[in-house]
């Protein structure tokens, strides 16, 4: 038995099949025999050509046409002559062994590639990658794993996943994951809980204690991995399974549900989104509208600025999608540890603490007022909330909606037709904003706390850096003591407050924020059917007095202790 | 007239004195005749031996010996054959111009005595850029400011001043500074402080407005700098200085008065200090005590941990020379900003958001440990009250106590004394505390505000970051919530509430801090009696209600207009 961490939900029962890189260290020689390399390095190009064949059809069959895909360019970079005569140019003009010549050549393609900062040239890069990684493990004699091979149920077992990994699995018969390295929070357990796999990171050492078609059982609540359970753990899982399963099954039930609590009292529960796409898993999942779209795909995708026409295409699309639902758009969040190759963001010290979001819009007004007049456009197509990130002085918050309300009477003065109805408001964030929430919501049409940067500043620890991840504490009174300030005085003013922040879709911060009377909570889309289910057990008035004690608690373990007498109940 | 940011208070009137550097520029030039370029340089080296010489001799007679020294350490510089022979030798082999191999020759000694990150070579890369500065000037027939040769009366006009230009003045005939550049906490600002010396920084252009010999009035409180004005403002400018200096007088008369409000409220004003050299200041201007002793100063002498005994010995200094007044030291505050040669502290992405200050010591628990034991051992010698920075949650606070009793029950099985009535406090810095301060207040013995971080943290801005100093909000009412929260929360325990960042010196936040029941104010020592004065001209009563309706002001602006009307009364 190993134990991990507990990334994404859920009970696996399979075969394992190791998703383990083969030793591919190649030391430089020099050859005799140039031509002899030449020819070895022709042979490995031959089988990885042959190989790539293979996988390609299997991959038709077993993954969607966009998956695939990838192997088609993988043969595109094999078949590259530029590849071919550096490789060769080097074994003659070096006289060393082919993989050598194979390892340098590659990696200063990829470094080339990899320094031109586009997420194009970065695939193109990856390609090479693992096309370079094929040819090297036919040169040294080594197989590579193929999961684009697998063709029956398995657990994955492998040092940790990347994107490149993932894209050749066939989601259907992967049951779980299990991985040596990453946290809740790493590329796999994100991707696992996007697929709704259970999956264990964390496990230190499991690719040298797991043998590929060993059984593992693998609990992803519990963060548990068992290699070559008996009879009896496997019968033990399998019943797990089956009512996880089914608990799934009744959540499901619960898509066309409101979300109220015994004794009667509703809450919304939305959705966090980052681009169109994500909208089917919103109704899926039930999300009673969006309240939080990122828009910083769309400034991401491309080296230029989005237009004002591409942007109010976007947010159309969204609206129009939401049906007349609330979706709350963020204006640009960049900055901190987002960069964006459009903008030329000044180096600083602490990017945490310097020009981001909101204090960068009031910089580059010109990228805030395009983003302001697509928003405006758009607001007649459903119901549409803006919101303002990283507010901390109320000063910012009259200057933004300043701004936005000069943007509406020039559409309005140029015969455009704007929503009469849109609410504006803020992310509360910054401490400062918190504190003050009283003199705001005077102001403001709604607050949404995003709690992980608030947090981040509350402690002044950066939620990035493990050295201070002691500090990261959701349920430390204080932070509770700022949310109930913040709801309390929205609701003073006949205004609403949300959470848009990772707490939100947390089990254990339910009881606390509808005890504190939090009116909308914004998740992940996969989170909402669970907290649905666990809201509509609680008692609103109980969590109250729930609340109420937690804030005069003095630490966060206090709090949790509180907590998890009600949950486990 | 030129206005600039008022740096430091007072008024002068003298000749202006440029410490302009002349253009320096070199071009590297083939030369056919190397003997005549080595020629040159001896020359230059003869002619800068003279003019040191000089310097030095009208320096003893105007410096203290250890200001003079540095021309000292100059001349051994330009005595070092090393310098000379690889000048000598790039002449020869480049065949080019003395001038641009000398320029090549020095660079090359900079970057590698700075690379050296020691003090001592720090220095001497100072030594080598100034002789080399001199040798240049020589070669190319230009003429260098000498500020060690002025023998009248002056007001420095500068670009802006380095601690190398300020170690070679005459501080007995500097009657003030005009810079272009700087801000209030640039090294030109906190000089002309904590020298008293009237200074306006930010000029802009003031070096190419005023010649060497214009009569320069320089209202340092305003921060107006006149050229050349007439008689008429002369006198006003002669009046005003003489009111200052009446009004400097006056306040020396404060230095053995109690800080009573006008209806009889008692506050405590002391000082900020970096080492026991600052002792003799905290005197000099009537000190209460000593309300911050930052201990860094002891790390970063050398590139060895400083010992117990070593530390032991300056906190023994300190509480003996404070005969019996408070004295709270601050254990280590490093990272961040502040880097220390004995200690390897990870790069972060956010340093002020990472493991600096307390986070440290408790992962470097041996240093702590013998910090905590230098303090132990000191505390008999006078009032230690040993304070912990950038606590966040109640459980740091715990933990270090819990490691300073350890340190303490050993001490006493050792036999060795320790004080019975030693305090023990926390900065409150970080938003989490300050909101927690109710529960904090129960557990600690006071409470220091740092309001520099306090504020940077609340409204999530660097305070180094140009591009968001207009977040750095004092007054805004956020800030003096939080303030009250936890002087409120210490007096309701029975507990006493200090501030030791920039604020408590402020003559604008006088009015507030009183009012909000402040019981210490630590600042630099230099600003002590002027806050006396303000704070016997005020009604504590009167303050109170004026807190009362800061703190429900929507913005800072706000609240300053609330307290100009006061302080202007």
């Amino acid at each position: 038995m190993i134990k991990g961490i507990a990334a994404s939900n859920g009970i696996a029962i399979a075969k394992a099949y190791k998703l383990v890189m083969p030793d591919l260290t190649v030391t430089k020689e020099t050859v005799d025999d140039v031509e002899k390399e030449i020819k070895s390095y022709e042979d490995a190009m031959d089988c990885t050509s042959k190989q790539l064949e293979a996988i390609k059809e299997a991959a038709s069959k077993n993954l969607s046409a966009e998956e695939a895909a990838v192997f088609d360019a993988h043969a595109l970079v094999l078949s590259d002559p530029e590849l071919k005569t550096q490789v060769e140019d080097k074994i003659k003009n070096e006289k060393c062994n082919a993989a050598a010549a194979l390892e340098e050549v590659a990696n200063t393609f990829v470094a080339m590639f990899e320094s031109m900062g586009d997420e194009y040239f970065r695939e193109r890069a990856a390609d090479i990658k693992d096309v370079s990684r094929r040819l090297l493990a036919n040169l040294l004699g080594k197989s590579l794993p193929n999961p684009a091979l697998i063709d029956e149920e398995v657990v994955i077992i492998a040092d940790d996943l990347t994107p490149s990994d993932t894209a050749q699995l066939n989601k259907n018969l992967v049951r779980g994951f299990a991985t040596n390295i990453g946290g809740r929070t790493s590329h796999s357990a994100i991707m696992a809980r996007s697929l709704e796999i259970p999956a264990v990171v964390a496990c230190k050492t499991i690719t040298d204690e797991v043998k590929d078609g060993d059984i593992i059982a693998l609990d992803g609540i519990e963060g548990v991995v068992m290699i070559n359970p008996d009879e009896e753990t496997i019968k033990e899982y399998t019943q797990k399974r089956d009512e996880y399963i089914a608990y799934r099954e009744e959540l499901k039930k619960l898509v066309n549900e409101k979300t109220v609590s015994t004794d009667g009292h509703h809450v919304e529960l939305v959705a966090n989104i980052g681009s169109p796409k994500d909208l089917e898993g919103v109704k899926e999942n039930g999300g009673e509208g969006v309240g939080l779209f990122r828009t910083e795909f769309l400034y991401m995708e491309s080296a230029e600025l989005p237009s004002e026409d591409k942007q109010f295409e976007v947010y159309k699309e969204i609206l129009e999608g939401m049906a007349g639902k609330p979706v709350v758009v963020r204006t640009l969040d960049i900055g901190g540890d987002k960069e964006i190759e459009a903008i030329d963001l000044p180096k600083e010290m602490n990017p945490f603490l310097g020009v981001r979001a909101i204090r960068l819009c009031f910089q580059r007004e010109d990228i805030f007022r395009t983003q302001l007049r697509a928003l405006l456009r758009a607001s007649v197509y459903g119901d549409l909330r803006i919101m303002f990130p990283m507010i901390a002085a109320l000063g910012e918050f009259r200057k933004a909606k300043c701004i936005l309300m000069e943007e509406k009477e020039k559409l309005i003065a140029e015969g455009v037709e704007v929503s009469d109805t849109l609410q504006v408001g803020i992310m509360i964030e910054i401490p400062a904003a918190a504190v003050l929430a009283d003199q705001f919501a005077k102001e403001v049409d709604f607050f949404s706390i995003g709690t992980n940067d608030l947090i981040q500043y509350t402690f002044a620890a950066d939620r990035m850096s493990s050295g201070v991840s002691y500090l990261y504490q959701p349920f430390n009174p204080s932070i509770l003591r700022l949310v109930k300030h913040v709801i309390d005085s929205a609701h003073k003013e006949g205004k609403w407050a949300g959470m848009c922040g990772e707490m939100a879709g947390e089990p254990m911060a339910a009881p606390l924020l509808l005890g504190l009377g939090l009116d909308e909570f914004s998740m992940s889309a996969t989170s909402i059917l669970a907290q649905r289910k666990l809201i509509r057990e609680l008692s609103q008035k109980e969590m109250a007095d729930l609340a109420n004690q937690a804030i005069n608690c003095t630490t966060m373990e206090e709090v949790v202790e509180l907590v998890e007498k009600v949950i486990k109940k």
